[in-house]
């Protein structure tokens, strides 16, 4: 059996529960997860006020070499979020605008980088997302063999071809595919919620008294002076 | 006696300082008080060009634990800036537009957060200024006790409640609360002298002339070739 | 023979060279000398979209100390850019708005600062690039000697005074002065290639098929599935 | 669907594997495993020349909280090796000489932590192998909740219960259960290859000729001077 | 009023309490403070098994300037334990084995160093311990003021002249003298309390009945499988 | 003109004066060089007690790739030691048992790694002394080009084959050869010199009082209280 390999297709989460869940964002859809799937804040945007859901492509490329990412880009359908990462740790600018036009030309909606990208200000032109490590000039080869479409490890979390990613100014979240509607269901209930507990608190009410919590301060000991 | 206090009221730095201390900015604030109260520069600004000085509120919460910034809202008075750390370290997102709401309606100007923040997009919507070591979506519970309006430890910096915090694009400074008022004097004649200093650079005047360096350059044997 | 000295004048890139590089920028100027010269991306740009290439003039200065940097005015010319860095790690604020105006009235065009930066709302307004490892109101001293124009090593690439620093939102390619108009040659040509596989890729062509990448993928046993 | 689960039972690795895979050692196994399973190297060993290999027993902590590792005991069986990480990051010190000691009572025999340890002399005197990212006196609460043998990410690898998991003074790999026997005979062949390497390469014998790199080289354009 | 001083002399906590800290280290001694005064994880012993508690001689001094420690000498006295920082971050090699030899001969029992020392292998032979951020050949001028026996913040926490800190293989510790004495008896208690926990975990009790957890667990909606 | 090249032969420093730097040790070399030449203290030393100076054969390989190596094993003269680095960072296991075992053939004394090594117990246990960035099983390929007895820059210094590389328990400093025997004298007078001051501060002389500091801390206004 061979260690590196290219899967072709997989079972994707549906179009309409992602467009839910980018509308929700990335820490609303943690929460509604039971506070799961965040990624490490370790990745930042190199755009500001992206939100998008995407079905997770995954690429697990050598350090210092792109070569696994052109062979992702058939896989790639529209909706999809290209997330990459490197087999150890990695800086260098793996993905500039070239491979970023060609991801889009076959429907990435923008990429997870687990290392560096380049042409940093074309990418913010052609208004294609971007989450990454670094931004560096360092350019890399094509040599050494890696695979597309395995489960991969990103900033603590596990994702697997197909599960959902959402990724804003908050950052990352992941969401397995089986989840991915109930969570989205969670999700607008929570939001539902609180826009009143908003206006609650903008009125002044205090926090401790809407969630209850003098109790529990007075449990825990806490001594007021 | 307890280990965890929420001390209700403290002795503020004035409103006519801090406006002063805003005006002149961390870093000639910083200057003037000797080079002292710099945070150490690890936290950033989620967004540009604020510029706020405030008296401290401060917060001792647990690591992933926010309900201590719950039990500081009721001792916010207007023109505070709220200082938040964990008694370890901490990237989690213990903040977010909810509470930050509930700051503002009892008067915080902006937040210290020596942790991470959440709902960026809408934090900068609010204009509500905020310094932070993270953004992460990654949620946090309400079940350890902590301290509000005790002395704290920021980046390398003690700060006292009711004490004078200074931040800016340049960073965070603290001004102890009995020195505030001198130190506001000193800033702005520092501040005075730079215009006509900024006028002889600008003209080609060189600083080794203008600051009599010379001879301490050679004292220190440099060497020119 | 002293250990300090102050180099008043050496050989730079010529300035059609810088000019051309600027166009380049520094991912493609980097990938034109054979993938080298690239700095470590641990230094940010304080602005977004700037775009320069100038002969480095060189500063090492003790940390915590920017009297090297005054020294170093005086031998900037214009055109150049100032790469300043520290015997030790340093990220205090060494340099402020008014020691910009001193160099830019000299010719300075940007600096490349290995320690920190202060300022930066001036910096910015004044629409001077900086490139810096920190932000910070921490001030300085100048206490301790250094030198000017002998050869640095910042981010783990030596620059001699003279050579040709490129930098963008990238970040930072030094390329030897003498390599540097043949660097410039090959980018130009890299470039001209590049628009056509753009349109391509764009297009839809795959990656691995307009790179011929498909044998080596077999070679290296990459299975498809 | 609780979030937070104990799972009391779990197919483990056999043991002899395990013993076999013990005397192989970290970075052989990784090697036979086709290079895969070895955890960044963020954890250190707290004693020098421990060799363990044992089934994962997994734990998924609140930062700053150490609950779920009590929980945890009743599920070891003699020779595993006990995982713990928080859901978060987090240097505390999670784990000291009592808890060790209750973990070695079920038959523990070493634990690996994505946290802190504290009573490190302890633990050493006790001969029971930690590798950790921080020793730390900082101490925890018992208050939030968690999960007992879950799959857990730890150091950029998965890590289900009953893998097998490796620790030596080269670090840690984690080997899935059902790949365990199959990666020990390759580990096998290759140590047994690598004798009569040695042997050569001590008698003088070039790897470039052992391995026959040198048409690489030179396909490669590395020129000899 | 001067920003740099030297304070010759100020109250310590007395030998009796500090030798019965010493015998509890630092971690009983932060859980018996109420899990408070420890020190962020961030230096580092350059020995093993040293463990010693001592009044606090402090020290802080320029980045790169060890002027201050040579100025702190004489207000050493037997049993003290010198800290040391700097005004911003530091790695240098602050401390040899010829100041160590200084310190010693008045009386120092140990430096707590938040930069760098060097001469490793002759502090070990001298059985001095020391607790650093940094081993480096990297040397230091005496060229800039600080100040001797000020308050100073170390990893996170703030140590005042004659506070008790201690520091083992776990890490370092600091107790306001006012409490030392109380957290001494608390400590012992502590202590006492443990052997017979010991005992019970050895036997295979499990912690989740001896500190009754189950309930807890209950209801915080763990789930047994 | 290639630009990856392995170059045969080249003048080294020679081996009377490397023994002699040797004795003196890496922290007292780089003060009687000025205080130049000492690496960014990251790279730890993976025995204690070792001290070695050699003339340096440098080896500049792609991250993750350890082809380079094995090509720079027959430029390894006896008293060699190997100096090697990255493209772009790196912590992989470049180097283990087998390649050590190949490189002390040829007479290397030692290896400074930028990058991650393996087989740390075997190392040792064969005395052959390295320091590294990291400890790591993860295994690298052969498969990209670099070169081998090129300028390099290891943490912050420019390394040149046959500069004299002295690495001990307090780090690594590298003296470029043309200077290596002045800076030997200058090392050999400083220790002559060390022996009466360590005497004279061991009966308890004040530095401040032996090397004329006193004026100096009254000139820059440090107050004694």
């Amino acid at each position: 059996m061979s260690r590196h390999v290219v899967i072709a297709d997989f079972e994707r989460v549906g179009a309409d529960v992602l467009k839910g869940l980018a509308e929700e964002g990335a820490s609303t859809v943690h929460e509604a997860d039971g506070r799961r799937g965040a990624l490490r804040p370790e990745l930042r945007a190199i755009q500001q006020g992206a939100r998008i859901a995407g079905a997770a492509v995954t690429v697990s490329c050598h350090p210092g070499d792109n070569l696994m990412i052109h062979a992702a880009v058939e896989t790639v359908r529209p909706g999809d979020v290209v997330v990459i990462t490197t087999t150890s740790p990695c800086t260098d600018g793996m993905l500039g605008d070239l491979l970023a036009t060609s991801l889009r030309a076959h429907g990435a909606i923008g990429v997870i980088m687990d290392a560096g990208v380049r042409d940093a200000a074309e990418l913010q032109a052609m208004k294609f997302p971007v989450w990454t490590r670094a931004v560096s000039p360092q350019g890399t080869v094509k040599a050494s063999p890696g695979s597309v479409n395995v489960p991969v490890v990103v900033c603590g979390q596990m994702i697997n071809p197909g599960d959902a990613v959402i990724a804003d100014d908050d950052g990352i979240v992941v969401i397995p595919r089986e989840r991915a509607a109930a969570v989205l269901k969670a999700a607008r209930k929570r939001t539902a919620n609180e826009a009143s507990k908003r206006e609650r608190l903008a009125a002044g009410e205090l926090g401790v008294d809407m969630y209850g919590l003098r109790p529990l301060l007075e449990k825990l000991g806490v001594e007021y002076r």
